[in-house]
């Protein structure tokens, strides 16, 4: 008996109002064989959050969980030996279900190219063919609910990974006529010290859950010391004028 | 006779494929009682073109057809005059219905408020209650479509104007880990000069009408004289190793 291999989808979800999902990804997590997801430790995972009404009953559902998210930093040869050892055991269960000819839609968060955790599934299983489906970006969904047009005309946007050291994080800051801090939470403190040596804290505004029902906008400037979740980011609209 | 205000929406239609606007776009050109969209002379409009056939029979349509997109040079001030006075018409176009209580959505393609058109109707319609509605941007489709993973961990991705100068072009690519340059067009062999003077030339992927069906995928490299439209984008994925 040989069997049709099936196809690797990567569809992006958008930034966290089910009504942000696109037709195509609804098309295609409800007719997938298996859904996987990422999610962390004891939650339910946000992009599985998302979407989670929309998956067949029939579907094998493929719950996987990082073994680290935040407990310890991302150079730590610890956390990159565990994260190596969970994509590959990840990819090596998807491998399973595409040789025997199950469609496998792997749900990400925004889009699945752009920092997304699925390029590490998507790196291990070249051999398979593979489609992904774009996604609304947390960014936009966080521009859009802020109401912060972000680039007119010649704008460049520099996107800026929170995680980057201090100096790092300035020097990329430096100059920026837009710009977008990703992947804020603990980082909170660092990026705004890098923003004000970049003479751009005035500008900067702080997004918490954009989209979603408990979201939380305000000048980064008048964020208090609160500590700040994971899948925040900062905002750096341009300046250029209007036409 | 009082009536109550409009809203008004800019929603996000995505970068061509129709399948790929978000049920929320859908929901509101389905309901809307104007939908306004901008056009080039003699031609459908792009944003028009994803979503015709979602338009309600009964709505007002409003054409929004641009004086001038690539015959002069934007920095000619016969354009920046014309363009003004069209973006104020547009806007007081749109505030009359608003007033009179009807619902105006204005179509985007990719996402309005990066680099949108609807940026300078946004900013001029301030007094008015409006809603902006993200959606897929052109650069996510065109990723997606070439199966380029743009950033991993700690990349920094830059998204920079093709209408730049060629050293502002280069110094704004130059050490970017990732890139994207927007408004190809006729700015195309000085995007090369500068993608080859940052040292990324090899990298650069040229798509031109990424999700739809004429799209087209190329190394920049191997792309011959032929003019490039102006919807086209180069990109310079990233290369952070892998998990």
């Amino acid at each position: 008996m040989t069997e049709k291999t099936g196809t690797l989808y990567g569809v992006g979800v958008g930034p966290g109002d089910p009504e942000l999902l696109t037709l195509k990804a609804v098309r295609l997590i409800e007719a997938a064989d298996v859904v996987a997801f990422f999610a962390k430790k004891d939650r339910p995972g946000h992009a599985f959050r998302i979407t989670g009404d929309r998956i067949s009953k029939s579907a094998i559902s493929m719950r996987l969980e990082y073994p680290y998210t935040t407990e310890i930093p991302v150079d730590n040869p610890k956390y990159r030996a565990a994260m190596a050892n969970f994509y590959d055991t990840s990819a090596a269960m998807i491998a399973t279900h595409l040789r025997e000819g199950r469609n496998v839609a792997v749900l990400c968060e925004g889009d699945p190219f752009l920092y997304g955790s699925f390029i590490y599934l998507f790196d291990r299983l070249e051999e398979f063919t593979c489609e992904v489906i774009p996604g609304v970006t947390a960014m936009a969904g966080c521009w859009a609910e802020a109401a912060a047009p972000m680039t007119r005309g010649t704008d460049v946007l520099n996107i800026v990974p929170g995680t980057l050291d201090e100096d790092q994080l300035t020097s990329r800051l430096t100059g920026a006529d837009a710009a977008v801090i990703m992947k804020v939470g603990r980082n909170l403190p660092k990026i705004q010290r890098a923003l004000a040596r970049a003479g751009l804290a005035d500008r900067a505004v702080y997004v918490e859950r954009g989209t979603q029902k408990e979201s939380k906008i305000e000048r980064l400037s008048e964020k208090t010391d609160e500590p700040a979740p994971y899948f925040s980011l900062v905002l750096v609209p341009g300046e250029n004028p209007s036409a």
